[in-house]
């Protein structure tokens, strides 16, 4: 017997259908001996629709306010899903995030889990029922209701598998895992059986959306085997866990893209010390976040600086890095948000030397410009422009062997 | 300066406008020197929306899992008219059960306040904010969430004014005030100025929809002045209150009618003790909630009893008083669900006799034949044919001087 939490994200709980779908699911679990937890998000559309209805009444909310009216959501989907266990009879209890005591802290609108009461959910489990917990959700130290942020469901239930020891976390959704690529823009993609926590957390925030960052980032810490599984399937899913010596083997385990940053390079900035300090404070003030930073060698006693930031933040960016320019005497900057920034990851580079310059190689091959170049331990990102992100991605696919055999009779 | 609290209903908050014209309210009250409380209702048909996902769930809710999706219809609300109001540059906090600890029984749909925190209500205050506060839902000692059944938000609202110790409780609704007859049906009732708290508790439970029944008993048990007003209009309304001198001298303050009522007499009762608390007794354990009762005097150790129940348990009864007529051995039974129950109420009856005489005149000079007479010590009621409900209240409302004075110009 083990202790399973299930989490289901919207378009699992989209309809009435569905709902009963997942309460099917939380009792075959059960069923088969196992102690189940359900952790819910609301139905989908429904936390945009109470957005709007915010948005309607006023145009810059009080952040307090706005999760009282956004976490009504995933009450509203814990209730149902409680009730379709019960009329399947099976036993049910939901519980909001002030009821198992989420506490998190008082960042309205992405607050962050600091503790969870397991007691009452270890009460309910005993008594054979299944629990049935909001997602999103918690409540600050006075009581006040917080959220977690977009996708924050991920992490609600990978922390209450962290506080309840359970044996696995398994996030439905609607793919049925993990894979080497978007298999929109390859589709000889393949289905991971097993990625590390390392590999997943670069892969979640290189861009690949099957996971909140912070709910793997939590995993790792917790030690929580993390299953991403399909609501509409029975597949094995993908298992997101410590890392392995078979994982070592593999050299690159996926590639991701991002075509939602753009560029910024300032030109001949005086190499002088605190310069950096002095452009990116000044971003940093303004709340912008930035993602790569590059600076090339020193000719002159002058270099070139240049990072990339959201989409969302550029023109903000420009603005600011326009009067720095004037304050810092750098000669002038360029700006470009037609880039892409493709990754490959894996936790086997860090035994195989030349995946780096494999991956320029196969770039050079299809004529692809490298504008900027980052590596980490388990990563190398490549910006280039955003034309060729789709070939880019598909060579690399191909040359490090990640794709999937495809029949040759049924693909011909 | 005084301490208010406002409640509006599902009509009053029905829409982002509507919401707007409710923070305008509230901020008007504040600026006028008053500390402000204001509980609101769920957006109209919001509670039937969600109540209505909950059945194509599942034919027999658990009402524990009920409440917990009824329960967001307010949240949302609260919200809504918090942010409404912050966007009017005034300041506001919106609670919600568990944050005031509005503490109820565990009788869920239809829980009983027992107290309510004050405090965090008064720390709100204190700092010139609005408390915008859930109506219709409290949480038990488990901290399950509960809701008070229909109307429920009245309650509330009278609660938070008696636990606050409130200088008034203004009731806001798509009416002006309490009317001495339903203005549909007898165009030339007047909206009174006052009212005792004994005469709108007949009202309302003889048919008068203004206020919810158990919200007047509160008000009554705690003394709170409760005031009758509209959401959109600036009329001074009806101040429910208790009783003094000026009331008295009025015969009959309001007229009320209820059509929904049907009635079952059971003939030739064998008239020994025990017998009367058989019959309602076996109701009883039905769950059929019995209005008036009749029994006629006693011929040859036989009497006749009449009864009338709700129509919608109307079937029941009648299958239920089938069998006992057998168990009594009694001679037979009628029933009739074409009735209506006609009812004048007033504190100066008990200073003024004849009233229920004159009632009787009335009705007989229109040919109207009584089939039950009921009387308390504030109110006379006659069960007669439903068809003649409109032309007896008339009649009534005329003969009792309750008439407006209309402006014949006008009239002509």
């Amino acid at each position: 017997m083990a202790l399973i939490v299930q989490k289901y994200g919207g378009t699992s709980v989209g309809d009435v259908d569905r709902i009963k779908n997942v309460a099917r699911r939380c009792i075959e679990a059960q069923k088969a001996g196992h102690d189940v937890v359900v952790v819910v998000s609301a139905m989908s559309g429904e936390t945009n629709r109470l957005l709007k209805l915010v948005s309607q009444v006023t145009e810059r909310p009080n952040e307090r306010e706005q999760d009282v009216v956004v976490a009504t959501g995933e009450q509203v989907s814990i209730g149902l899903v409680a009730l379709a266990i019960q009329s399947m009879r099976a036993k049910a209890t939901s519980f909001l995030g002030h009821q198992v005591r989420i506490l998190t802290d008082s960042t309205f609108s992405k607050a962050r889990i600091r503790s969870i009461d397991a007691e009452r959910i270890h009460q309910a489990l005993s008594k054979k029922h299944i629990a049935v917990i909001a997602g999103f959700q918690g409540v600050d130290e006075d009581g006040n209701v917080t959220t977690l942020g977009r996708g924050g469901s991920d992490t609600t239930a990978v922390a209450v598998a962290a506080a309840l020891k359970a044996d696995a976390c398994e996030i439905y959704t609607d793919v049925d895992g993990v894979y080497t690529c978007d298999p929109n823009v390859v589709p000889v993609a393949r289905k991971l059986d097993k990625i590390s926590y390392e590999e997943m957390l670069e892969l979640a925030s290189l861009g690949a959306k099957v996971l909140q960052i912070r709910s793997v980032e939590f995993a790792m810490k917790y030690k929580v085997p993390l299953w991403v599984k399909s609501s509409f399937s029975d597949d094995a899913g993908t298992l997101v866990c410590e890392e392995d010596r078979s994982m070592e083997e593999v050299v690159v385990s996926g590639i991701a893209y991002d075509k939602n940053e753009a560029k910024i390079a300032i030109r001949g900035v005086p190499d002088i010390p605190g310069v950096a300090a002095k452009i990116f404070g000044a971003l940093d003030q303004k709340s912008i976040v930035v993602d790569l930073i590059v600076q090339n060698v020193s000719l002159n006693g002058k270099t070139d600086l240049t990072f990339t930031v959201g989409k969302a933040d550029f023109v903000k960016a420009r603005d600011a890095v326009k009067k720095l320019v004037k304050q810092i005497k750098a000669e002038g900057f360029d700006f470009d948000d037609q880039i892409a920034k493709i990754s490959i990851v894996g936790v086997g580079m860090r035994n195989h030397s030349g995946v780096a310059a494999k991956m320029f190689q196969v770039l050079s091959k299809e004529r692809i410009n490298i504008q900027m170049i980052s590596t980490s331990e388990i990563k190398v990102s490549c910006v280039i422009h955003a034309n060729y992100t789709e070939l880019a991605v598909r060579a690399l696919h191909t040359a490090f062997g990640l794709d999937r055999k495809v029949d040759v009779a049924a693909a011909g």
